[in-house]
C-alpha cells in the first residue's frame, strides 16, 4: 500500500541528528520498502551529513514535489529552499541560522501536505528553545502543525506508536502536581473520540480497543487513595462506551503494559507524560513514532530529540525515522484508498 | 552460594495462586538450583494444589525448620501449624478461615527468620482486604515484616527486581495528587542510604549506582513545569553524593528505562508507584521480585497478587516465585559469608 504523493520530510535542527537520519533512511529505502519522499531544504547539509556517516547518497535538487517520485530511486530529492542554502554542516553546534532553516523547512513541509502536494509530513527533531529564538511561538511541532491545518491545539492528539504498543498521553509537558486537575471527563472523552476515529481511518482497525489507564496506583482501590478514577475516569469511559466506542478502564497502569495485557488493546490512553512514555521507550526505544491524530493531514515524527551530543558521529539509530516514514506512508495510503470521491 | 539455613515460605492466601506456586517451585528445585526451603503450614492444601496442577509433589510434615534440609531433596517440607490444618483447598474462593491461615503462616515465617531459624522469608501473595478482616492492621506485608523486625515502616524499603531492572518506589499506595507533597528531601536521602547499603550487603555491589528519576516530565525543564526537581530532588541527590553515594539525577523518567540507559545504573529510585512498576512489569512481568531492603532479615516476595480468578487452573506462571526464592537464598548467603564473627 503506497501513497500516490511523495512524503515531505522537514530537516529538524540541522546541527542535530535529523539530516543524517534522512540520508540514512534514503540509503535504506529498498531494504525497508519506503515510499518516495523528499527533504525540504538543506541540500548541501544533507550531502555533508551523508558523507560524514560514510554513505553514498546522491542529492538532487527539485523545484516541485511532483518531481520527487521520478528522482527517488536514484537520488535523495531535496526541494529548493532559499533559507539556509549555504549553511555549513556543524553537527553538535546549533546556531540561530540553523534554527531559522529548521523553521523554514517545517513551515514549507507542513504547507505542502495541507495543500495536497505532499502525501504526508514527517518532521525531524527540533530544539524548541532554539526555535523560539527565531519566532516560533508554539509549545511544540504538534501544535505548529495543528495550526497549519486550522485545527485547535487541543484536538491535535499525540500518539506514540511502536511495534509493541501505542499510547496517548492526555497531558504532556505539565507539572505532575497539575495532572489531577487537568485530566477532566471532557478531555478523556474528546480525545478518546479522536483516537478511536483515527485508528479506524489511518490504521484500518474497524473497532479499535481503547484501554484507559488509571490516574492513581491500582486505580485508587475504590477511592482509598485518590477519587479521580471513580469520579472522572470511570464516567468518561462509560460515556465513550455509550457512544459505541470500545473503551475500557480505568486499568491499573502498572500492569497494563505487561506482555499479556498489551495484547488486549490497540491503544492505551494515559493520564500523563511519563505514564505513556515510560513503557514505549522501555520497549520500543529505537522504533518509536510520534504521530499526530485528528488532523486533515498525516503527520509523523521519530520519537527522539536532536541528540546534539552524538550528531555527525554515525551513532544515531535510524530505526525511529525509518518507522516514522513508513507509518506516514501507510496512513496516507489508507486515507487515500478509503476516500470517497465527492 | 547457598545459605546455611533453609528459607521459610509463607503460603499467602490459600485460595490464591500461592500454594500451587510453592509446589511448582519445589518440583523445579533442581532445574533452578533452588536452596532448601520449607512451607509454613497448609500441608494438606499444598498436596491438593500440587495434584490439581498435575505435579507429583510428596509433602512431608516437619516440626522444626532444622529438619527441612534433610527432607528437601525428596519431599516438600511443611512446618506444622495448627491453624487451618484441615482447611479444604478451594482455589478462587477465599474465606475467612483461609485468611486466618495466611496470617498465621506469615506470622510464623517472619518470626522464624527473626529468630535465626530460617535463612530468609519469602512471603506468598495475600489479599490485604481479607487479611484485615482477621485482624491484620498493616498496609501490607512489607510493613508487617518490618514490625516483626522492630524496624520503623519508613525504613523498610520496597525494591522491585527483575532480570532487566531494579526500581524503588519512594511512595507507594497514595493518590497521585499527594505524591509531590510526600516526596521530600529527607525521604529521598534516607531511602537512598538504605538502598545503597543494601545493594552492597545483599547484592555484592561494591559501589552501587543509584539513578534518581525526576518527578516531573523532562525533570520540569529548568522549572518550566514543576519546580520540585530543582528544589527537592536535585539537592537530595547532591547530599547523597556528598556522603560518597554514587547517586545521579534527577533523570527524565521516560528515557531512564530505555535499553541503553538501563545499563548505566544498578537501581532507579522512583518518585511514585507507577513510575517504578510500569517498567518492571513491562519488561520483567514473569520474573519480578519484591524485596524489602533495610531489615535485619532477608525478605522477598513474588511481584504479583493472589490472582484468585486463575488459581487452581495451572495457569499461574511460577517464574516470579522461583526468582524470589533464588534471590532470597543469594542475599542470605551473601550476608552470611560477609558476617564477621564477634
Amino acid at each position: 500500500m503506497r501513497p500516490s504523493l511523495p512524503l515531505a520530510l522537514s530537516l529538524g535542527d540541522p546541527a542535530g541528528i535529523g539530516p543524517e537520519l534522512i540520508a540514512t533512511a534514503w540509503a535504506a529505502r529498498q531494504v525497508h520498502a519506503l515510499p518516495p519522499f523528499f527533504a525540504v531544504g538543506g541540500a548541501r547539509l544533507l550531502a555533508h551529513a551523508a558523507a560524514r556517516r560514510g554513505l553514498a547518497v546522491p542529492v538532487r535538487a527539485i523545484s516541485d514535489p511532483a518531481e520527487a517520485a521520478a528522482v527517488f530511486d536514484e537520488a535523495l530529492p531535496v526541494l529548493d529552499l532559499s533559507e539556509g542554502h549555504d549553511l555549513p554542516y556543524t553537527p553538535g553546534e546549533p546556531s540561530r541560522a540553523g534554527a531559522a532553516l529548521a523553521l523554514a523547512s517545517l513551515t514549507l513541509a507542513a504547507a505542502l501536505a495541507v495543500e495536497g502536494k505532499a502525501g504526508a509530513v514527517m518532521t525531524g527533531p527540533i530544539a524548541k528553545s532554539r526555535l523560539a529564538e527565531v519566532g516560533f511561538t508554539h509549545p511544540g511541532q504538534t501544535e505548529f502543525v495543528a495550526a497549519a491545518c486550522g485545527v485547535a491545539p487541543e484536538d491535535a492528539v499525540m500518539m506514540l506508536a511502536g511495534p509493541s504498543l501505542r499510547t496517548v498521553p492526555l497531558t504532556v509537558h505539565v507539572a505532575l502536581a497539575d495532572v489531577p486537575r487537568l485530566v477532566t471527563r471532557d478531555l478523556i472523552e474528546r480525545r478518546g473520540r479522536i483516537v478511536a476515529r483515527a485508528l479506524t481511518r489511518d490504521y484500518g482497525i474497524a473497532r479499535p480497543r481503547l484501554a484507559v489507564a488509571a490516574l492513581n496506583p491500582h486505580a485508587g482501590e475504590e477511592g482509598k487513595f485518590g477519587h479521580e478514577d471513580l469520579t472522572v475516569v470511570a464516567p468518561a469511559v462509560a460515556a465513550l462506551r455509550a457512544e459505541g466506542i470500545d473503551a475500557e478502564g480505568p486499568h491499573s497502569a502498572d500492569a497494563l503494559f505487561a506482555p499479556h495485557n498489551r495484547e488486549t488493546f490497540d491503544v492505551a490512553l494515559c493520564m500523563y507524560h511519563d505514564q505513556a512514555l515510560i513503557p514505549i521507550k522501555a520497549l520500543d526505544f529505537d522504533s518509536g513514532v510520534n504521530v499526530t491524530l485528528g488532523l486533515p493531514i498525516v503527520r509523523t515524527s521519530p520519537d527522539h530529540g536532536t541528540a546534539f551530543p552524538i550528531a555527525g558521529q554515525a551513532l544515531a539509530h535510524p530505526g525511529a525515522t525509518i518507522a516514522a516514514i513508513r507509518m506516514a506512508g501507510e496512513c496516507a495510503a489508507r486515507r487515500q484508498s478509503s476516500a470517497i470521491p465527492a
